[in-house]
This record gives C-alpha cells, sequence and structure tokens, in this order.
C-alpha cells in the first residue's frame, strides 16, 4: 500500500511546465520514494524536480541517491545551496558519499564543509567500512549531566534538525567521556528541573569504534536500541550507529553468508550485468572442486577393475556422491547459521559433533535400508544392495560429521565458517565416499 | 563490552539473605541482562530475584523469558501483582506468551486482563503468526486530527508507560480511520498551539493486517521507519509493528532461506536435540534426491554398453555432476537471495535468464577448455578431452539456466523460491547432466 510516483505522470508536469502541481504533487513524499522516482528519470528530468523540493526534503533525498546523481546535483545547483545541503546532511552518509569519490573530487566538496565537519568526515573515512566505526554517523546530541529536563527539551527542538536520531540524548563529562543515557521518553516524562543525571542510565551498552559491525548488530538485536554509541579506548564517545544501518547489515550479513555458502561473492547488482566480471567471481571455488573431482575421478580409476567386472557398481555413484552431499550441506549451513544467529555455541565442539552425527546415523540407516532394497530388487543381487547400504549408511555418517566439523573447526581458527561449507564439504565428501563405496564393493563382492 | 551478571554473584547474595545489594545490583541492569541471568538460576532464586525488581523492570523482564518461566513466576507471585504485569506488559508480548499456553491454563490468565485488552489479545491470537497483524502490539498511540501539539504532548506523557513506540503518534477520525502520523521530533519542534491535522504527514506508508511480514520488513527496511502502521480493510488503525520485533523477522527469514536451500526446516535449537526429530524434519528433500539419483543411475544404466566400451567415461562422471550442481546451486541461491532483498526483479525474466546463462556460458568456457586438456593428458585421448569439454561447457550453461529459471518460477507460481533451489535443482542437473555426457560421448566417439 505504499505510494509511489509514476514517471510518465511527472515527466509530463516538466514538459508542461506545470511547476505548481508538481510542488504540491511532491510536498508530501516521502524521500525515499522520490529518490526511487530519480532512477526513472533523466538527469535534467530529474535536476528540475530537485529544485522544486524543500531544503530539509531535498537533503533527505540526496542522501538516499548514489554518487553520481548526487554530483550531478550538486555541481549544477548554486554552490551556497549545495554547500548548505551537504552541511546538513548526515555525517555517515555524506562519508559514504565522499569515500566512492576520487581523491581530487573529494577534496572539492570537503572544502564546502565547516571546519568541525571536516575533521568529523575525515575520521569517519578512517574507519574500515566494516567497524564500528565505519557505520557510525557523528551527528548525536550530547548534554552535560546537570543540564535540566526542561533545558535538554529547548536545546534539543534547537538542534533536532541537524541530528539523526532525537530519541536519545547521551550524557558526557567535559572530556566527552560518555556517562549514561536519557531517551526522549525518559525526558518528556521528567520534572523540568530534574538534572540529566539524575534520570540518565547509566548501564549504557557500547561498542569501541574498532569493533566489528556484527557486535554492533548482536547487542542492538538483543536489546531492542534504536540506536548504539560508539567510543573509543578512553571512553570518550564518537558517534552512534542508528537502527536504520543495522538493519542492512543484518541483511547484507545473510546474504553474504548464503552467497559464501555456495561458493561465491557474486554481488547481486543488476547494475554490474557483464558475464566476465560475474564468471570471475564465482570461479574460484569452481576451480576447487574441479581440482577435487579429479582426484574423485582417480579413485574410480583405481577401482577401475571392480567397475568392469560389474559395472552396475555404476549406477549407484550418483546416489552415493549426491545423497553425501545433501546431507554434508545441510548439516554444514546449520552450524554456519546457528554459529550467526548464536544459537550454536562453537566451544561445544563435541556436544555438536555428536549431535549431528547422530542425525546422519538416522539418515543413514534410513536410506540405506531403503537403496539396498532398491538395488537388489532392480539389480536383483543381494550382495550388491548390501554393499549399496553399507556404503549409504557409512557416506551419509561422515558427511554429518565433516560438514559439522569442518565449518566449527574454520571458526575456531578465526576465518568465516560459510566459506568452506559448500563446495568445499561437498568436494571432499565425493572422495571419501566413492573410497567407501568401491572399498566396501572390494570386500563384499571379493572382486 | 556489555556488562552481565555472574550467576554466582547473585546466587551468593540470595544465600546469605543480602537483599540490600541484591536491589542495588538490579537497579541500573538492563531488562534484558537479568532475564539472561534467569536462564541460570533455580526457580526459586529466580524468583527471590525476580520479586525484588522495581514495577516497570519486572515486566520487560517478563517480556524477554520463556512461557515456562512466566507461568512459575506468574503463580508464585501475588494475584493482583500478577494482574498487574500481565496488564502492563506489552499486547503482542501477551499474545505471544499466552499463545504458547493449553487452552485452559490461557483461559485463568485471559481473566487476569482488563475487557478492551482480554478484546485486543483475542484479536492479536486469531492472526497467523507470520502475517502483519500476527507481529503487531496494539499498544499504540493514535490521537484526533484537532489536538494541538501541546496537549498531545501531555497525553503522551500520561500515556506512555503504557504504550510501546512513543516516538509516533497516529492521527484518526472518530472511527478510528488512519489519517496521518506525526513524530515525537515533529511534536517537540512545533508550535504549542498547532492542531495535529496541520503538523501530521499524511503519506503514511502501512500495511494490512492480513500481509505477510516480510511486506513490513521491506516497507520498514526501505524507509527506515521506527514503527509501521497495521490497518484493516477499511483503513482503520489496528495496531504498529516495531522496529525491534522487524530485526528479529529479518534474522529469521535468512535463516529459514537459507535452511530451505540446502532442503531442511530443521530448526536450529539446541533444546530439541533428539536425532530423531532433527532426521524427520531434513528427510523430505533427501527422499526426493534419492529417487531423482536413481534416474541419474537409470541414464548410467542404459548407456552402459559404452561405458564397457570405454571405462575411463566413468572417471569424468563426479566432475560433471559436481560442477554442474555447483553453478546451479550458485545461480539459484543468487536469485532466491536477490529475490528476499528486492535486487532481482522478478518480472524481468529473459533479462534475468540472460545474464545467468551469460555467466554460466563463461564458466563453462573457461572450465571446459580445461578439464578437455587434463582428459587429454590423463587419458592420452584427444576425442575424450573434446568429450568431456563439450559436455561441460553444455552442463555448466544448462546448469546457470535452469538455477535460474526453477527459483524465478516458482516465485511466479506464489511459492518460496527457496525450496527449490537446493537439493531439487542439484538432482534434475545431475539427470540432465550425465544425459549430456553419455549423448557426447556416443557422438563423437561412436561407441
Amino acid at each position: 500500500m505504499a505510494m509511489g510516483f509514476h514517471a510518465d505522470e511527472i515527466r509530463q508536469l516538466i514538459k508542461k511546465g506545470n511547476f505548481v502541481e508538481l510542488t504540491e504533487l511532491l510536498k508530501d513524499s516521502h524521500p525515499v520514494d522520490i529518490a526511487e522516482l530519480f532512477n526513472e528519470l533523466d538527469p535534467q528530468e530529474y535536476l528540475c524536480v530537485f529544485k522544486r523540493l524543500e531544503f530539509s526534503t531535498a537533503r533527505d533525498v540526496l542522501e538516499e541517491l548514489d554518487p553520481e546523481k548526487i554530483t550531478f546535483i550538486l555541481t549544477n545547483i548554486k554552490l551556497q545551496y549545495a554547500a548548505l545541503l551537504i552541511r546538513e546532511m548526515s555525517s555517515d552518509d555524506v562519508a559514504d558519499y565522499l569515500g566512492m569519490l576520487p581523491e581530487n573530487i573529494r577534496q572539492n566538496f570537503l572544502y564546502l564543509l565547516k571546519n568541525q565537519d571536516q575533521k568529523d568526515i575525515r575520521t569517519l573515512l578512517s574507519y574500515p567500512e566494516t567497524s564500528a566505526g565505519g557505520r557510525m554517523t557523528t551527528d548525536f546530541i550530547a548534554f552535560p549531566k546537570d543540564m535540566k529536563a526542561e533545558e535538554a527539551l529547548n536545546k534539543l527542538a534547537e538542534l533536532a534538525p541537524d541530528a539523526e536520531m532525537i530519541y536519545y540524548v547521551y550524557v558526557v563529562d567535559h572530556k566527552g567521556k560518555l556517562l549514561g543515557v536519557v531517551s526522549l521518553r525518559d525526558l518528556v516524562l521528567s520534572a523540568p528541573h530534574t538534572p540529566l543525571g539524575g534520570i540518565m542510565n547509566t548501564d549504557v551498552k557500547k561498542v569501541l569504534a574498532s569493533q566489528d559491525q556484527e557486535e554492533v548488530t548482536r547487542l542492538m538485536e538483543k536489546y531492542g536500541f534504536l540506536a548504539l554509541p560508539v567510543v573509543d579506548e578512553e571512553g570518550v564517545l564518537l558517534g552512534i550507529v542508528t537502527v536504520d544501518d543495522v538493519m542492512d547489515v543484518v541483511e547484507e550479513e545473510a546474504t553474504e553468508d548464503i552467497l559464501k555458502m555456495v561458493g561465491t561473492e557474486e554481488e547481486i547488482d543488476p547494475e554490474r550485468s557483464s558475464p566476465w566480471y560475474r564468471a570471475r567471481r564465482r570461479l574460484p571455488w569452481i576451480l576447487v572442486a574441479l581440482f577435487g573431482e579429479i582426484i574423485s575421478g582417480n579413485v574410480i580409476k583405481n577401482f577401475s577393475e571392480a567397475l568392469q567386472a560389474l559395472v552396475a557398481l555404476s549406477f549407484f555413484i550418483p546416489l552415493l556422491m549426491d545423497m553425501g552431499g545433501n546431507v554434508g550441506t545441510q548439516s554444514a549451513a546449520i552450524v554456519v547459521r546457528g554459529l550467526a544467529t548464536g544459537e550454536v555455541n562453537p566451544e561445544a565442539l563435541w556436544k555438536n559433533l555428536l549431535r549431528e552425527t547422530g542425525v546422519g546415523v538416522v539418515l543413514g540407516l534410513i536410506n540405506g535400508a531403503m537403496v539396498a532394497v532398491i538395488a537388489y530388487i532392480w539389480q536383483g543381487m543381494p550382495a550388491l544392495g548390501l554393499v549399496v547400504g553399507i556404503s549409504m549408511v557409512l557416506n551419509l555418517t561422515i558427511a554429518a560429521l565433516l560438514g559439522t566439523f569442518i565449518p566449527l573447526m574454520w571458526n575456531k581458527l578465526g576465518r568465516d565458517p560459510a566459506v568452506t561449507s559448500g563446495p568445499f564439504v561437498t568436494t571432499l565428501l565425493d572422495i571419501i565416499g566413492l573410497f567407501v563405496y568401491f572399498s566396501t564393493a572390494l570386500w563384499i563382492l571379493k572382486l
């Protein structure tokens, strides 16, 4: 039920020069919708629309646009207005934007900012993009602890247009050290003359600027905060990360996990559609699998006498390979996701291994019994049924065990468990699975 | 840097009867931390701690606990206090809790609520858990449009303790129909005598109670809202979904997607660790794969004369099967995730197919050339190299094509694309891949 725009309608209004109606149409629209509209318009068209926006809407729209559009707009409007806009944009958005520009153009824009803002932006640009420091904005509100609630509310009304999050007021000492937090809710509810020190909550959850964004996400999800303060080693408040930025992080991290699990880091970005570029992102794990499967082929080669003696052995190769891969990938996905959400405890190695291996045994017994019967009926050889059944039990047990062990181990080594859980696990299980299958065949069928 | 408790320390204080220090320790603690502490204490211990909590903290802690603990606490404190607590809890948390109780116990608790609250809870319980209605709370704030800003602020201060989200005030007509929204930010910034109708934003994004929670997530992420109103078919405001609930949804949906992609809906819940239970959740797709791979085996069987004529053909079965599966799964994961985040447009079927198939062709050419050379060197047969190379190009192209097509098609049929993208795609590709391989072998080697 979200209302958008029809680009055609807007285009008509521009062509007819009907700017009164255009302004009216834009007046109550959400900046995100306007930014989306810009994607469908030509530069001259969206420039024309942009010029009709109220100041605060114009600023909010800028925060949503991609770097090329921002640059086109800022270089095609009056310099003073551009400076004013960029000064009022949220500092993390400005930093994100400037971070994507070439150094020489960046300098031109930095020059438009006030001294303090320049310093803030430079600080933000200095943190890795995925750290708390890289995600934070410096547009927070901090007051001393002896300020009265009433005064704080008035100050807030003054500062609000410039701050990203006015629902939390941070209380700091004269060195900027974070002492506590007061929610706007508490402020509204307090007697006017209470000092902030009396209503602030001193059990403030916070992160270091150098900590990873996953820690930020974890704390905000756990406590349901709208913003989380970021401090330096001395506890000085540097910035805040707001909940809307964190939601993006949660989504990004989940997508990253999924893509790593299938062995690719291809970006899901419809704009970069060159198949060469995309293929390159997928190639590394594909190549690992390629060489792994040549080893699988070699296993078959080493047992080729058995295979020639009983060609029916080959009919079950796909079955055994695929089932092992499926069970292994399932176990790996459960571990990887469990580690990401905190529901799997990486320390409880044996407990996790035992649990998943138990599942592997159960799946192995059920499937092993079924395929043994099927193989017997299909090929009319009870001994072959036995070989396939036993191999299946062994393979699925090994698959569950390794599918659990490898990502847990990789995680313990401080690496990202997701990258090991797709092609790597499958390929390894193929090699082991074929070896187990043919060894069982030699043993039982005495080929 | 989040401060927790040491359960041992708390236990010592209880044992010594040092309740002054205990109360002091709990005073400034976050309810989430206290709830976490309860997990490590015995019922009698956490009951003792609970009784020392301030009312509002006690209520917030209850909202975080699991049903058994809530029931134990509510049945072991004074009835009036229990009634007061449950009345002040957020309506969605109460509904979640009551929804998990057996019908007869639920009635006992519902009876503690006020009439209006009883009605609210019954309404909430009537929506599916994963719909907007199932996720919403009825503790929102709504005012008429002629109310003045100052009066609204005063009312807000009065209502705040009971409302889950005081940062948005909704403006409704006399029938409860949603007209607009005013943020607390705007309220604080407005002249005291402005009517809400004059400052409200009328472009309110909203969802129907029957819509899926994914739509709620999508809108809140897109616009960065802290809460989203939920309405009925007539536009009457029924409740709001708050951002902290949505963050959980994002995480849940991502986990669900990943697990479905590997063909399981196993819960990552360390408490339910029976291997039988877990195996049952994984079995359905494993069985589909099992029967699919018997078809694969049949393909090999149909070509068994060729295989007996040239046993070296079997050495490349694992290679061709696995590579097709990998590329197909990658394409499927990219589509599934892209559909979830909105970066893949489900309508642009041909564009998506073309793009991914292009990647498949590139990967096929690179890998096909490599394996052709490897097969030639390894087996000393140029013709076999050609067979393997050509099959690889065809297989990876088909893999990318089907890996993209199947989830897109499934999505178009209104089903969840994630379920088709793991075992199903892999198994289908195995069957096709083996057929392509042996057909190519017959054609080129004339076996």
